[in-house]
């Protein structure tokens, strides 16, 4: 595993070199498999990953689509992580969060085992779950308000301060780390509470997922959330992983990847100075 | 894997035949294991299992110790589950919980790739983050209230109804299935308010992790929390796992659940009319 740490300068770097923001959410499931693959998964992971190297910043492997294969599906997760290499930022898209001695194990096998640089978290359990997982050049993404139906149920709720409970959990958890370790989790279907959050948190990345299958909106999410960090990364999975679903599965990933850059890089030009 | 359905009567049954409702919570750590073993933790799982079985009525693996170790904790845990068998009631303590097609893969792992009864959830996500871990004959187990520092952070906040959110939370998922199919999880650091989910919820099980290593005291969980059909699960680890760092680790094991069981006992027996 290398020990390059992939702090918010080196994020930063290759927003601005590849002129996007975009992270591919690596959610493969052998049911939506190409056939020319063979369900063959790590090699259908590999051929997403070379066509769509340059168009990306960070790729987000969903470990649960690699759970529900066994133990198989454990090696492919770290073959596919280690494929990935140092000029990404890697994501674990897996929503630990147990008490503290738990956190711990959870982080050892996503930091350690797997070599993801970044690992969401449920801050329900609150502070001494979450603690854990800040280590040395790690960072720690905290869901606060997702993408999907459900986020009306409790993350919405009106507290007594006049806040909604994810605002709460972002003012709160914001005090455990800092803008070189944070991130949070908005979901794109909330595009003004995006704003509100770039408001509140000016220096914070935030991970967006919930563009493309999930039906978010790209310029709008821009106008609210990008800054002169980028700030933003910006997920698709379903809409580039399974754009096609011939023999030209990874070409037609690859333009899907461009089509979206090309809705971004304007945004980013303006926002980051760009040339 | 077996085709046995864990419902509410074979719960009760057990819990009637053994006279507890101890769960012992499989969270075995390299770390502490005694010198004998030689850092076989399947070997250790099998040796507490094999000692305690006639003990306790249910096995809790702690998914984050097994994940720590790479592929091959994932095939410990495979096969500690299967060694406990069909005479106990396993809960997977995996604290999942993702948007709708992902809480189906980690439902896909936990139930068909593992072989568990039940599976800790997180409900932060809301509704439909934790239906699709209603399967046939499955149980979910929603965290309400937990055991730890971090459970004032956000789960004991007021809202404007006057609820805390953790009431809201068992309030609203409890609609989300039934008595028979839903668990939820209050830490036994929390004997007030096991009193107050009881009322509120007099037909529920309760998962009480926090015992032993955590603190909480058997006797007042009991009083607020036992009913009829045992109603509680009372989880045990560190205080079993590592009773013992000799030869003997095992017997010691066995000594640690019959002391809790002697003081759960008499509880049952009153609550649930045992003779």
């Amino acid at each position: 595993m290398s020990e390059l740490k992939k702090d918010k300068a080196f994020l930063t770097s290759l927003i601005r070199e590849r002129k996007t923001v975009l992270t591919i959410g690596l959610d493969t499931d052998t049911s939506k498999l190409p056939s020319i693959v063979k369900a063959d998964i790590l090699a259908f992971n590999k051929a997403i990953i070379d066509a769509t190297r340059t168009d990306c910043v960070a790729y987000k492997p969903n470990f649960a689509f690699y759970e529900a294969l066994g133990t198989k599906g454990w090696d492919i997760l770290h073959e596919t992580i280690a494929y990935i290499g140092d000029h990404h930022f890697i994501i674990a898209d897996a929503k630990r969060g147990d008490i503290g001695n738990t956190s711990a194990m959870y982080a050892e096998a996503v930091y350690n085992q797997m070599g993801c640089d970044a690992i969401t978290v449920n801050p329900y359990m609150g502070e001494d779950c979450v603690t854990p997982f800040y280590q040395d050049g790690k960072w720690v993404i905290i869901l606060a308000l997702t993408s999907n139906m459900g986020s009306t149920d409790f993350q919405q709720i009106t507290l007594t301060s006049g806040q909604k409970l994810y605002q709460k959990v972002m003012q709160t958890s914001s005090a455990w780390g800092h803008a070189g370790n944070t991130m949070f989790v908005i979901g794109a279907t909330h595009p003004n509470d995006i704003k509100d959050c770039r408001n509140a948190f000016p220096n914070h990345f935030l991970l967006i997922p919930g563009v493309g299958a999930q039906g978010g909106d790209l310029d709008a999410i821009c106008a609210a959330g990008l800054n002169s960090d980028g700030g933003l990364l910006i997920n698709a999975s379903r809409s580039i992983l399974y754009a096609g679903k011939g023999s030209d599965f990874a070409e037609k990933a690859q333009q899907e990847a461009h089509r979206l850059n090309q809705i971004l890089q304007p945004h980013l030009i303006s926002k980051m100075n760009l040339s």
